[in-house]
Order: C-alpha cells, then sequence, then structure tokens
C-alpha cells in the first residue's frame, strides 16, 4: 500500500463509554494494515505528563480548584504534545489518544455549567498556548445516554475517579458537550453510540475510518 | 497601635540579591509591631504548589520546555494563591513572599529576549486567570547589575539553579525586566539597590514600609 500521512486520532467520552477497549481493536487493526502507531493517553503519555497525572489522580479529592487542575491538566498536555505526540508523528507513527483536549472543555468546561471557574474561551485560549493550531485528524466522541454514563462511572469508581460522586445534571451536561464540540467542529469529530455491543461499535468505527482517512 | 489592613508585599530580583535575608529581618519588623505576618515563597508556599515546585526543581534540567514550565508555576501560583496567600489575608495576616508574579514575568518572559514562546500577552493573560485583579500592595524589587547577579547565582549554583548556566545577556534581559515592570506600576513597586551591605538595603526597605503602607 501507498504511504499515508501521519494521522493524529483521539478518543473522547465518558468513563465506561469504551474509549479503551475500541483504542486497542483499532491499533490492532490500523497494525495489521501495516500502519506504525503509538498508542497514548491523558492526563499523561510522557514521562513528565504522567508525573503530573499522578499529582491530578493521587491524594484528596478536591485538593486542587478548578483553575489549578485546568492549568496541570494543561502543562500535562503540552509535555504529552512536546515529548510523545509530536514526536512520533515526526517519525511517521499514528497517533492513537485516549482522551485529549476535548476532555477538558467537556469536564472542565461544559460538564461544570454556569459555575465554572473558567469559560471556554479561557479554555481554547489554553489550547492555543499549548498546541498552537494543532488538532487532532480525527476525534471520535464514543456517546452514552448520561443515566448509562453515570452507572458506567460507578462501576468503575474504585480507580481514582471522581466523577461517579457527581450528580446526574453533571453527566447530562457532560455528554451535551461532547455532542456541542462535534457539532461545532463536523469535519474533525465523529459521534459513535456506544450504547451497543463492542463489535457494533468497533464496525462504525472501522467505517469512519475508511470515510474520513481512507484506511 | 490601630488595626492595618492586611498587606500583601512580595520581593522580587535574581538569586543572590538577598530576598531572603531581606524578607527574615522585615518580618521580625513587622513582628516587633505587633502585626500577625505570614512568610511564604514562591514556587511553592502551600502543599501542593510545593509538590509541584518538586516536579520543577528536581530532575534534569530542561525536562521541561518553556510553556509546559510556566503553566506549572501558575498552577503552584494558583494553589498558593487559594491555600496560603488568601486566607491569611482574610484571617488579618500580612503576608510576605518570597518572589511571585513578577519572576514568571522577568525569568519565563523578559529573560528570555526575542526567544520566548510566551509573549508577555500571554503571561498576563495566564496571570490573570490564576488571580483575577488581585496583586501585591507592594513589591520590593532587589536590583543588582547583571555581572554581580551572575557572579552570585554562580556562587549559589548547588541548590538546584539554572541560571547560573546563563549566558550574561540573560542576567542583563532579567534585570531589564524586573526594572521595566517597577517602571510600569510605580505605585505597586520601589527599586532596591541591593550591591550594598545588608544593613543599608534593610533601612531602605524600612523607609519604603513607612512611605507606602505607613508603618
Amino acid at each position: 500500500m501507498t504511504q499515508l500521512n501521519p494521522r493524529f486520532i483521539t478518543f473522547e467520552g465518558p468513563d465506561g463509554a469504551g474509549k479503551t477497549t475500541q483504542i486497542r481493536k483499532i491499533a490492532l487493526y490500523l497494525q495489521e494494515k501495516g500502519i506504525p502507531l503509538r498508542m497514548t493517553r491523558e492526563p499523561g503519555g510522557s514521562v513528565g505528563a504522567e508525573e503530573i497525572r499522578s499529582l491530578l489522580v493521587l491524594g484528596d479529592k478536591g485538593r486542587w480548584d478548578a483553575v489549578t487542575e485546568t492549568l496541570l491538566f494543561m502543562a500535562a498536555r503540552r509535555d504529552h504534545l512536546t515529548k510523545t505526540i509530536w514526536p512520533s508523528l515526526r517519525r511517521g507513527e499514528w497517533v492513537l489518544s485516549d482522551r485529549f483536549f476535548d476532555s477538558t472543555l467537556a469536564y472542565q468546561g461544559f460538564g461544570r455549567g454556569e459555575n465554572k471557574e473558567l469559560s471556554l474561551n479561557d479554555l481554547n485560549a489554553l489550547y492555543r498556548l499549548v498546541a498552537g493550531d494543532f488538532k487532532p485528524d480525527l476525534t471520535i466522541i464514543l456517546d452514552l445516554p448520561a443515566e448509562e454514563g453515570l452507572k458506567r462511572a460507578k462501576l468503575r469508581a474504585d480507580k481514582a475517579e471522581r466523577f461517579e460522586s457527581m450528580p446526574l445534571s453533571f453527566h447530562e451536561n457532560l455528554r451535551q458537550g461532547f455532542l456541542k464540540i462535534a457539532e461545532s467542529e463536523p469535519l474533525r469529530c465523529v459521534v459513535v453510540n456506544s450504547a451497543r455491543p463492542e463489535d457494533e461499535i468497533f464496525e462504525d468505527i472501522k467505517k469512519v475510518l475508511k470515510e474520513r482517512l481512507n484506511v
């Protein structure tokens, strides 16, 4: 096959939507086509960003206020970009990331509704500081009804999550946030219904890859 | 004496200019006047900010790029403000801080000359995100000729400094940066010549406190 430009693909959505499972399937699928790739995640994905991640996920819930937390996420993202994502793309590897900036927009922005300390404009300005004009080539948004998102978050509450204790309205804002992001950037984002069996979701994502990126 | 409004006083200038010594003297001087106060420092000054400080000062020099480093400084500053500075002022304590935002402006902004990844506007926008309109009531800038600053930084090169290896032009930019800040905010900032004996510097600072804050 002909050499393809390396692509940066992000997977977004609430916890429990199946991002990790689908990334693994898609990674194998692309590797079988001979595409060199790197799987990564946020927060984290580089040595320094994983250290910042520890500050974010360990210790008391609420140890950071929303502004501090967001700045730590953005610092980790900058390190992830400069140490992992950009070097991988330059080497010709595709990069698949479990979460990226849309999670910051959804959780720290839309999820908090009117109570947010930082506006969407603030968050976008921070993104431009860390990434400039760089954006994912494709973002797969795994969509779940809010009740289902809350239920799955509770089932996974062992893994240092803080969002399982948030009210249903938070999960509804979060879902609507991801959908608004998709609506505002239709060329980059695709919404995939993930309240279905894994294999059906996987088939949908493969179709998206074919249509959008010709693989 | 009558109760005074609590004040936030910052001490700025290059390493080796005598900030720590002068803060200690001023703290004793104010405490003898019955003023409750809190001495603090940046980066650090709160439990979380000290953890972020460890990320900044430990490990390889150059482990963070300039943008990541600045975001970590700003995250630490937000935690310092919300956990230490603002609560102390609300309790009626004066707060004396060894470094604050002017150090970010001087080191990450002016010090890097034309090579900076973040503009002064970017840095000021970040400051507004973390502090809003809040500013120090008084900033003492301890000024040293660049050659003297470089010499003293080299003498202190054991303490995880990274700036002793920077060229003289960096130290000159740094000095000019602090002087420009003072020039642009004369009501907040006072420049004190610190290429003199400790006691003379201390006498000058006491005069400033009398003139500016009536103590």
